[in-house]
């Protein structure tokens, strides 16, 4: 079984299924209602747990509540949450999150100030002893850590490029072995909206393996000089939240089990795609014997 | 010490702090966050607690972990929650609620519509056992039993007329001793936006004494055919979330002391004024202690 060390963002996401997204201050009526964890690196590590590989989440989180029952939900799903540091009186991330029919959304999320940047509690010696670590951009002094220290010992790093600030996104580009940057990461990294530029752009400012995922479209990527692209499978997709993050902990774990860019793209995508299926964000996020199934038929 | 029902809503609001409501799809970042309590017959008896008064809260929630969350917090405010009810495989109420800092509020809730209407289960044989009873609309027919059972009794028999189907406000109204609306329930039931028309129109149309919150405007109610008007302490408000839940257990808690009209309406236009001057939902409902502060010095 891989061993994964998954590093970011975990939160509580409360999501509501709505008609419409309002464009007013008003009140809307949900039709219907669902709790779960959320965080890129947190639902990367579901992911991971659910297809079969051995899910180490690090990050920080309150010492409140909130934080009991985030952690509690990974640990129901196998994900091992031993390292994760609680931050004395303060809240730990949270997200509302309404949901259209037409599959649009809005966030609202709070990350307080108080969790604070500072890596050195991070049990970096233990990172050899995982055969890949992939990280968000949420925290990127954690990031920047684990990135150079998987780097060193030879392993794969993982940096899910997903929007942040462009000198973290760069900064951790450069330090890891493999980037998978989200279409709009992607954008904000490179100032191109138009994803084959967007990685011409990017290939010169980092030694890494580089590539993007583009939702329905599947993925594309850099191999050399050349551009390729792994189609996604057709889903009619009800529910997009978390999609990338299953992705990014599928791709890892496929890259970390041996396979080649190619298949671990096609397997990352059918795990996306069956996700979308599922309303509900990280709860959809399928199993390993699911996503074999979903291949063969494909 | 005045023992008070309330029967209605209840609900776990999440509450973010946000720079500005959202007019399109989007990510928002909150400057702050807080979850607790809501839902308006949950509010007034935390506002009846918290000013002295002895309060049960009577209504449904889900069998969930969230149903769990709402009662532990109604029960660490002192109300007694024994009578609650709890149905099975049913999702609890929730809110999820931004509020700008220019007060605007955009507010998403859900009910699941398994949680039922029948009313058969309430004890109602205890209804005579308590000084005043309060109503909101979320719940009609738990609501009409309620009011009926406590004005057969001689009790005071309050309901809270806030937004609601017009038929349930009408028929609520008719049962009830004393009618309390929020500005926008009475313009919904009347069909005219102005409050003094609105309360000339209701008037005979329900044998009970009405009155309509106006906010920052202050009370206003008919006395005969007079016009009468309390006028609001003037405050800062930060968030009036919640605030006319508390107006409604303070007046209740009140008039349930013996108090006339004319100073429950001060003494809950002055509970309600002090909540609004603190951020976070029913949070900041004020102690009696607090209230009786507020009038001295008014």
């Amino acid at each position: 079984m891989a061993r994964l060390l998954l590093l970011g963002m975990s939160a509580l996401d409360a999501i509501y299924r709505v008609p419409a997204i309002p464009t007013t201050p008003m009140k809307v009526l949900a039709t219907s209602f669902s709790e779960c964890g959320g965080g890129m690196a947190a639902n990367a590590s579901v992911a991971v747990a659910r297809l079969g590989g051995e899910a180490h989440y690090w990050g920080r989180l309150g010492d409140d509540a909130l934080g009991d029952r985030i952690l509690a939900d990974l640990a129901r799903e196998g994900v091992d949450v031993g390292a994760v540091r609680r931050v004395r009186d303060c809240v730990s991330p949270s997200a509302a999150i309404l949901i259209a029919d037409d599959g649009e959304r809005l966030l609202c999320t709070y990350n307080d100030p108080r969790l604070g940047a500072d890596p050195s509690w991070l049990p970096l010696a233990r990172v050899a002893g995982f055969d890949a670590v992939m990280v968000d951009v949420r925290w990127p002094e954690g990031a920047a850590a684990v990135l150079d220290a998987a780097r060193d010992a030879g392993k794969l790093a993982v940096f899910d490029g997903d929007v942040g600030p462009v000198d973290a996104l760069l900064d951790l580009a450069r330090r890891a072995t493999h980037v998978a940057f989200s279409e709009l990461g992607l954008a904000r990294a490179t100032g191109t909206a138009d994803p084959g530029e967007g990685l011409r752009r990017m290939a010169p400012l980092t030694p890494a393996w580089i590539g993007v995922t583009l939702g329905a479209d599947g993925f594309l990527w850099r191999d050399g000089d050349r551009e390729r692209r792994v189609a996604a499978p057709p889903v009619k997709a009800v529910d997009t939240l978390g999609a990338g993050d299953v992705w990014h902990g599928a791709f890892t774990l496929a890259l970390a089990e041996g396979m080649d860019i190619d298949a671990a793209a096609r397997f990352a995508n059918a795990a996306a795609a069956l996700k979308c299926t599922r309303f509900g964000g990280r709860s959809g996020a399928p199993r390993r014997d699911e996503v074999v199934a979903a291949l063969a038929a494909g």
